[in-house]
């Protein structure tokens, strides 16, 4: 394992810049903080299976057992196993530093490590268990991972800053207090691209993080060092943040489940500038089962985080509204195509493929963005001149429709090589949208790219053939589209519950999950 | 009743302001809406007593029946009334807009005045009553006020600007339509300060607002021409908004029931324009009694108002929670004074009068704000760089001191003369820290001031009389107090529930109003 060398500017003296060394002090201290017994075999390091998961597999430095604690996606068994004394949380938490430490070195998703602190809490815990009989909280012993945009006590909060380094935060963000307080044991915190304002993960400090699927292709942002840990599963449950997609972009690129909610359903100390944000960030689980996100946010919700963080909403989880109605069929809206930028033919097969499976399922499915719902430029002008006015619009629109929620793509594109995404005017309307909205949103993956099914210019797919540009943004995703390239990969839909809809959105996603993944999509 | 001449600048040349014309043309129209029947005779007009109850009982413009009913305190007796069949909203209706347009003669409380249109819906209201024997909603045909800050389809909300006079508003507040769709009669808007950025209503196109109860001194503000007619019985609930105090304040000098609630919880479409408010302003109810305070926000709030104004939070009224603890005494935090501006001899006494009867009960109430309580300077100003830290720091130890609710007083000041108010730095410590907080308020009538109790100067206050002068505020609080003056004038107390503490602060408000008015406070 190397560190790499961060891109250097080229003045016209060729200086190194004055930033150089101090990245490479901050890399060198990441590597020091993986054990060497956990590094990759030279070979395998150089050259890596495409997945990570397998990168996993052939390296042989987790236990059979290990393994297998891991790659449970439903966190309420890694619960019961710590629970039950059947597994020390010490033992499981080695098992996903050692699985976050290999996708570190593939995938390069990690900001902060601290393997040490993490098994040092996890005897603790295991303990109490042991003294008292009882456990801490409902996340007793579960190693959780959190977004670089997190303070946690100690350690750095870059967000990909090289001048914020070697500053450790002196105190823990509201949602850092909350998970210690029900039990996880922080270990890693992630990676994300500078700023987080891009939908690919780089920063100076840190580099670039990649695919837990495809080291060629991007893990996504904001949130992307979340997403890569998950995908690899290095995690089992990851929080991240979302101010325009940057939860739900990069789930949709590792093929995870993730709840975007509306503000105050979280706690997070930033998702309340409204001075700062005209449209305001949130925090959300990610996560390989939707029974894990559902699990933190019942759990979360359950300890009152409105007594610690004072922008939350005393509103406990209301599991009786997450639960798929059983005396009727569901109404759902579809937007299969928002008009502004054409989903690549994967995306469209997906929402085709999951569209279908309700409608088979006897669910209501009634597509909407046609042409005559469009709003004309000058109504477009009209509504968003102010926030409220929109808003006010679509709750007028969106009650009287009686939908249980609304179906629809993620992203309209499937993956992109590193530093592709800056290349162009990039459409964040499928997901920004509902931030502009503050409406709860959840990702189910639903599909894999195919080549043979997807691909461009064979004749098989004339509709995508045959589409007319319409604009920058759409020119870039469809000229980008290469059926190659992207094979294999996870695609999510987006289930769009409202405002405070979360739990709405996660019974659409259970009926969705279980039409479309009659067994786990993952591995 | 004549029309008043409205303040001329002098400007070196004499000459007639160009908005005077558009002003005499307001009140002329404003004074042709109210018929010449309920005008007050001449010499009651000329000099009226310093209650308007007394003007009203002694114009023998209301039936004893209607006097009757708008004496009623508790809406819930009107709403049977109604209901029953007993009352036809339109007898009801009538009874208030003549109480309304005497209380309009003496105090000048009101901007628009729409009785015909009201007496027009209240009919509408009673034949859909007689033909179907249901109710449209909760609030079937009763009277209900607005303060001219909320739009009513047709009439102009000018907000005391000239230039906003004739442009009437094209659509209805979240506010009014959810009123209306509650089954409301709305009959009357009720006048504010220019900009609202007062405790004192006045302004050019209205006209200055001056109290019920004793009409040398003000209404408040910026509700204030809200809390005059309900002072005068003209109105048994009306909506006002607050964002420093401007609900809380008249309802102290009006001696009436308010809840100032947290954001999110009463719908108004400006309460959430947090890029133009670091502090947003809260609609809220204001009446002659604590049972119609809380019969409106559970109606509200029954009427799923999240589906009309996006910004309001899915938080039904929680009935339990407004409910005094039955197998527990209550634990209040006391403020006696904030420590920057020192309450006048009336007010310190009604908090005196409130704690010691809250003791005598059991209850058990902590004096919290003593010296050693108080934030250095350097500390305050560390917690004040962001709302957020305060917001943080006052949680944890709200949440750590385990009481029911905070007890302290609205204002320092019992009373002023109109135009005294802008004369001095005023301090709104008292109500605006909770604006800050975002967190709920109570008022609740306890006492009334007295000369002989009260007075400064004879030695019988010596702690008031030997108090040092802490400010410029402070100085002109203490400068201002003349026990003559407001003698007889009513009192609040100011009971804070938390964030999100509606149902707490109405449950603590039921305790103290008990104990303190065992016989209603008014009329």
């Amino acid at each position: 394992m190397t560190i790499e060398t961060p891109p250097q500017e080229q003045p016209q003296e060729h200086k190194t810049p004055p930033w150089n060394n101090r990245v490479l002090e901050k890399r060198a201290t990441q590597l020091t903080l993986i054990p060497s017994a956990w590094h990759l075999p030279a070979p395998l390091f150089a050259n890596p299976p495409a997945s990570s998961i397998d990168t996993i597999r052939a390296s042989c430095i987790l236990s059979a057992d290990e393994l297998s604690w891991t790659e449970k996606a439903d966190i309420r068994d890694l619960v019961e196993l710590v629970k039950s004394g059947r597994v020390t949380s010490e033992a499981l938490t080695t098992a996903f530093c050692k699985r976050a430490a290999i996708a570190q070195q593939v995938t390069k998703c990690l900001t902060e490590i601290f393997f040490d602190k993490a098994l040092q809490r996890a005897r603790k815990l295991d303990n109490y268990l042991m003294r008292t009989g009882e456990v801490v909280g409902p996340l007793h012993g579960i190693p959780v991972s959190v977004k670089d945009r997190f303070d946690v006590e100690g350690f750095d909060t870059t967000v990909g800053w090289v001048g914020l380094t070697n500053k450790p935060a002196k105190s823990n963000s509201s949602i850092v207090q909350l998970l210690e307080s029900m039990g996880a044991v922080l270990y890693v915190k992630t990676n994300v691209p500078q700023s987080l304002m891009m939908s690919d993960s780089y920063n100076h400090v840190f580099g670039q993080s990649v695919n837990a699927f495809n080291h060629a292709l991007i893990s996504g942002g904001s949130s992307g060092g979340e997403g890569a840990p998950l995908g690899s599963r290095g995690s089992v449950l990851g929080i991240g943040t979302d101010i325009g997609g940057s939860i739900r972009v990069p789930s949709n690129l590792q093929g995870l489940y993730s709840i975007c909610p509306t503000t105050g359903r979280v706690p997070w100390d930033c998702s309340f500038s409204h001075q700062h944000y005209l449209i305001p960030p949130v925090a959300g689980p990610m996560a390989t089962s939707l029974a894990t996100t559902e699990y933190f946010m019942e759990s979360l919700l359950a300890s009152s985080p409105w007594n610690v963080d004072p922008n939350v909403v005393p509103i406990p989880w209301r599991k009786e509204l997450a639960i798929p109605p059983a005396n009727r069929k569901l109404r759902l809206g579809v937007v299969f195509d928002d008009g502004v930028v054409k989903p690549q033919p994967p995306v469209a097969r997906a929402m085709r493929e999951t569209v279908d499976a309700l409608r088979a399922a006897g669910h209501e499915g009634m597509v909407v963005g046609k042409e005559t719902d469009h709003l004309s430029h000058e109504e477009r002008e009209q509504f968003e001149r102010t926030k409220l006015t929109l808003q006010t619009a679509v709750l007028k629109q969106w009650v009287s429709s009686e939908i249980d929620a609304l179906l629809m793509p993620v992203l309209p594109w499937v993956g992109y090589k590193p530093k592709t995404w800056v290349r162009s005017k990039q459409w964040l309307g499928y997901t920004a949208m509902w931030n502009m909205l503050d409406y709860a949103g959840v990702t189910v993956p639903v599909a894999r790219a195919d080549r043979g099914l997807d691909s461009a210019g064979s004749g098989c797919n004339p509709e995508w053939e045959g589409h007319s540009i319409r604009n920058e943004s759409d020119l870039f995703n469809y000229s980008q589209y290469d059926a190659d390239l992207v094979h294999g990969m996870p695609i999510c839909v987006q289930i769009v519950g409202g405002r405070f809809g979360e739990e709405k959105a996660v019974a659409v996603g259970k009926v969705v999950d279980g039409l479309m993944n009659p067994t786990p999509f993952h591995p």
